[in-house]
């Protein structure tokens, strides 16, 4: 099998803005674990630098939920997610971009990495039509049907100033039958290309804004590795490995990641879309992810639930009604220093919009913190060492009596 | 009609916890507008002094709806409201003094009033029976049947911490017939005896704690006049006129407060209990009123409404789409900082919590915002005019086709 496409022209378009950004030293790879494939590195935006390994918290319609944007950079997070599928929809591209773009418009200063909307007209739109030139779907808020291609994707997320646009791609469901997945991986690499040219022809990377190529092929070893060296051979910022976590059991998830990585260049960031739980994130970092985000901290924070070192806690649980004690004891954010179980769980069955935002903090924070620990062990050279034992108590925890479940 | 009662022993119970607070001297009457009856005053309390006028937002179940504590102070927010009723249901006075005490549990250092409870019995409870010994209700959240006594909602609100604790009042609603409501006033006045009784045997008091009366007799003038001479016998901390609000015309609202505060002593603080607009409030100021609470700021928020002052304006409104300019040119709060009407009007449009979040923010601050403007212009002497042109321009704002209706 062939998926691969010929390298492109370059097409450098004149800058529409500001800075002139050397692509070459974009990603800088400080260290690799030499007991795992653990990886520290440097990754620079138009918005400023992000140490990696990191977690980006999903901020879907232009606000990371309940809450504000000085809670979010509190938390340490240092990039955060906007969804293209939904800012496209509402309030539109033409609103953000009139309003100085997303940062502008959400007040966060950081880098912002859109993902394409493909994966949300998947999972949301109810009518939709995929062929080579696109998919054409009807918004779930209206009806009105909309027509999503390879270069008007990019364009909306142009608009929204994303410093990290992603490509279109077509993302499979799972299980998947491998002729079918395979036209949807011929589908992502096809649309891939389009994807860069565009970018180049409207200086989108000339102005410094990275763009990432998306490999699919399901469980699908061969395609997974085909997808990849495919869009290697077209040399983007960045690679991201998407559907997973769509499904599929954790061991099945962890292989596909583990199958690609080798196949990516070492001086890129390559970014598992979507995912995980804590225990996953530092698997996936052992195969040498760089890159995650997941709806998990506040979704499950929305739900009443908490991230702690022994597994999630819900605070609906009676027997956290008189808990004086913090969600983690010396964890350094504003849920853990100003209250207890016992007022969060007040706040949680009372349904308080204020338990959802101090879970948020507590859990978008335990996050961050996972991943600066992560960090320091790669450089202190025992990840291996510790995210073992890290995994074991979260695990062991989980299995109580006590998670969430 | 005689509703007085005879002055009480003191009873001066040993204090059970720290400050010995001097009685005499915790309001002070800074000044008093020559050409209103509006009062520059400073009320000490447990947790520090409080300028008045002053605006309390309501933190109803432990928490100012959709803003953290921080926020809340940032606002300029002196005091804070808890209220009995729902604080009492859920999560019950034990947990909140196990939990020591609602400052700690909801993580809000600066004082606090807590309602009696009365008010909500009457607007929330289903079934209720009110008897001189009290109202028996069932709760509405789990239909458990309730004895709401005066002295055991003095223990409630000692329970909480409270700063400031509202005797328990029988609220006639509106209209009311004169029968009904003299047995009303006479019900508020021997409670407010009862509950006096026993805050000085419990020590309450004498620990730095202060007691309000709440004066009542709906829109029958002789009937307020009587409660408040009756009340002022015995020789409260504090007096609040309550009942208003209640439905009546806000001339009937403006009259009845009028009526009500040349009764009360001029060295101790006047609320008035659950209002208003802010051009009521710089009325009830012009009144000789000095403290206020309202859910207006807040709910309005939740709903999309924001406070200028030219009216308030509703989000919704399509004319905001693109409108780049911020809620009140150069108001200094997070929200008017940072954020356009369009970016706010997208978070009200996406039912997004953050948008709850900032326009509470705005709302709040727009209040603490005027009553600093009140004082100033209380200290200076101009306050006629200045509230004069204030509301004018409020008033013309929201009779235009702009305002929220």
């Amino acid at each position: 099998m062939s998926i691969s496409v010929a390298r492109p022209a370059s097409l450098l378009a004149s800058a529409r803005d500001t800075p002139f950004f050397p692509r070459m030293s974009h990603f800088e790879l400080l260290k690799t674990d030499a007991a795992t494939g653990a990886r520290l590195g440097k990754l620079k935006t138009r918005h400023g630098e992000i140490q990696t390994p990191v977690f980006m918290p999903v901020g879907t319609q232009g606000t990371v939920k309940a809450m504000t944007t000085p809670q979010v950079k509190a938390t340490g997070a240092q990039i955060i997610l906007g969804n293209t599928y939904h800012l496209n929809l509402r309030p539109g591209p033409e609103v953000v971009r009139a309003m100085g773009g997303l940062h502008r418009f959400m007040n966060w200063d950081g880098p912002i990495l859109t993902d394409s909307g493909g994966f949300q007209v998947f999972s949301l739109a109810k009518i939709r039509k995929v062929t080579d030139d696109g998919i054409v779907f009807n918004s779930h808020l209206d009806g009105t049907p909309i027509h999503l291609h390879p270069t008007s994707c990019l364009e909306i997320q142009d608009a929204l100033g994303s410093d990290i646009a992603m490509v279109l791609d077509e993302c499979p469901p799972w299980p998947c039958d491998k002729p079918a997945c395979l036209t949807a991986v011929k589908r992502t690499v096809r649309w891939a290309k389009e994807f860069l040219n565009h970018a180049h022809t409207i200086g989108f990377l000339e102005r410094g804004h990275h763009a990432f190529a998306i490999v699919q092929g399901s469980t699908y070893e061969d395609l997974r590795v085909d997808c990849a060296k495919a869009l290697v051979e077209m040399d983007f910022p960045g690679y991201a490995i998407g559907g997973v976590s769509v499904g599929e059991p954790e061991h099945e998830m962890l292989k596909q990641v583990g199958c690609v990585t080798p196949h990516l260049p070492l001086h890129k960031p390559r970014y598992v879309m979507g995912v995980g739980t804590p225990p996953q994130l530092l698997k996936m970092i052992a195969l040498g992810a760089d890159m995650f985000d997941c709806v998990m901290p506040t979704r499950l924070a929305r739900h009443g639930a908490a991230f702690t070192p022994d597994g999630p806690i819900n605070l609906k649980n009676e027997k956290f009604r008189l808990d004086a004690a913090p969600l983690v004891e010396g964890l350094d954010n504003e849920t853990c220093r100003h209250y207890s179980r016992a007022y969060l769980r007040h706040l949680v069955k009372a349904e308080e919009m204020l338990g959802c935002t101090l879970l948020s903090i507590h859990n978008i924070h335990f996050f961050q913190d996972l991943m600066a620990q992560a960090r320091a062990h790669i450089a202190a050279g025992d990840y291996a060492a510790w995210s073992a034992a890290w995994i074991a108590r979260y695990e062991a925890g989980e299995k109580s009596a006590e998670a969430v479940a």
